[in-house]
């Protein structure tokens, strides 16, 4: 796999794979992206990441696209694709002045289609090793929750190591609460309770933590949001990370702490595994 | 003045105004950014704007282009112009894995030149109004300082006001210190002392700033660089803004508290103007 690999790519609509050097995407980070599934043709999860990017426009104050003007874009990239990623990337587009908005802004839209990453099997089957970053994650209640462009606390922390020993680094607030992965969310099993941390003042809320969550009540689990420090993960039944791409991937190992895969952490691959593809539930 | 004037760019060095919609300048805002006033047809402050630079791409992990290519690219967009904004973008470029940099990062060079604002000469010999805005900037140690590309922050401040009668927002982190206005550092000047926030948990260290704080010694007074709350700007003997482009603008007025452009501003304001033009110093 070289990493020439050429991008199919959409920009407004047509077949560009270049955006404006003066997109406020570029200049500030001004907008938002969605990393979709795609599988059996048909992105996954499509009307929650709609939600999500909708939400993200109404907070950042940016029009958001038309969904179904994007979902025929998305289309356009599919037609012979089984498995691939989408991203979709919406900025506020050009104009302004400095830091103020325009007052009439004409959104970017970009639709990317990326091949399926190849990450081993083992990931998903027996679990992952992972590191605590020492990049912590910055309270921001206006800028929580949503999938923003300002990502350097991410490209930061990922910085911090390489090989494929560790598969991902969990991230902290200034307080010590774990928050997320840098690139997944982060759940642990506790006494049948699932327990992933609140996103009220950092973080991204992912699609299939939310998925996972509606989940739960089906297996008999009772949920919980709320702070998670060092003590609550060391004491864990099981830990386990998420995203669209990676679906789940039990946690075995973070310096000398070890867990198993344990038995709601394959419950919960199983059910996630098991809905409809491309179903938004 | 239309919004459609045409932006001269070169990318890379070629005449193109467009970037790859993979740069992680725009994924994730991974880069750098310099604004710089040109007078006379010639960089200001070139040296120093180049120093902090490179300092973001230390920082970041970036290889920073060699000063003498961007110096070189930059004059070949103002071969007839007296004054202008050239404003250089230093991204990572394309590749890697998600938020992981690639081994071998080929950065981007963006330099484009803007047309010079037309600010209202009163904002510099009367002075402007502000407002405190309700966006806080928050603590970050490791991006404090440096003039990097995400700035989600400054645009959801500058987007909490319009008109002209406010002319900036000064902005706080969330334990109520003042750090600097959305594009601007502050000042105060209170008993012969000039005092400017300290900038190392958040913040970016000004050109402009850095210059004043060397001139104050000329005129006889001594800086403080410290934590500086609303009581301690309600008291100032005199408040004033900085940056490359506005130069110094005095702050006259916030809410119902009102300052006059002192002596100090004055005197700062002509030390400033009467430096060589495009002297490094």
């Amino acid at each position: 796999m070289t990493t020439n690999t050429t991008i199919p790519v959409l920009v407004n609509g047509s077949a560009e794979d270049r955006i404006s050097s003066l997109d406020r995407g570029l200049l500030y980070g001004d907008g938002l992206f969605e990393t979709i599934a795609v599988a059996g043709g048909r992105p996954r999860f499509w009307l929650r990441h709609m939600a999500r990017l909708q939400a993200g426009c109404e907070r950042l104050g940016i029009p958001c696209p038309d969904a179904d003007r994007l979902a025929g874009e998305a289309q356009g990239l599919l037609p012979d694709v089984e498995r691939c990623v989408l991203k979709i990337i919406v900025t506020r587009g050009t104009g302004g002045r400095g830091y103020g908005p325009p007052a009439d802004p004409q959104p970017t839209r970009i639709v990317q289609r990326h091949p399926w990453p190849d990450y081993p099997a083992s990931c998903r089957e027996q679990g992952v090793r992972v590191r605590l970053c020492e990049q912590r994650l910055v309270p921001n209640p206006p800028l929580a929750g949503i999938k923003h462009l300002n990502r350097l606390e991410q490209v930061l922390a990922r910085q911090e190591w390489d090989g494929t020993d560790i598969m991902e680094g969990l991230m902290a607030d200034w307080q010590g609460n774990l928050v997320e992965g840098t690139m997944s969310n982060l759940f642990i099993v506790q006494d049948q309770q699932l327990v992933t941390p609140d996103l009220g003042r950092c973080g991204v809320a992912g699609i299939v933590r939310a998925v996972l969550m509606e989940l739960a009540g089906e297996l008999g689990l009772s949920v919980a949001v709320r702070d998670l420090g060092m003590t609550a993960l060391r004491e864990a039944d099981e830990v386990f990370l998420t995203n669209s791409i990676i679906g789940i991937w039990p946690v075995i190992g973070l310096d000398e702490h070890a867990w198993s895969r344990g038995m709601v952490t394959r419950q919960l691959q199983e059910r996630l595994a098991g809905l409809p593809e491309g179903d938004d539930q």
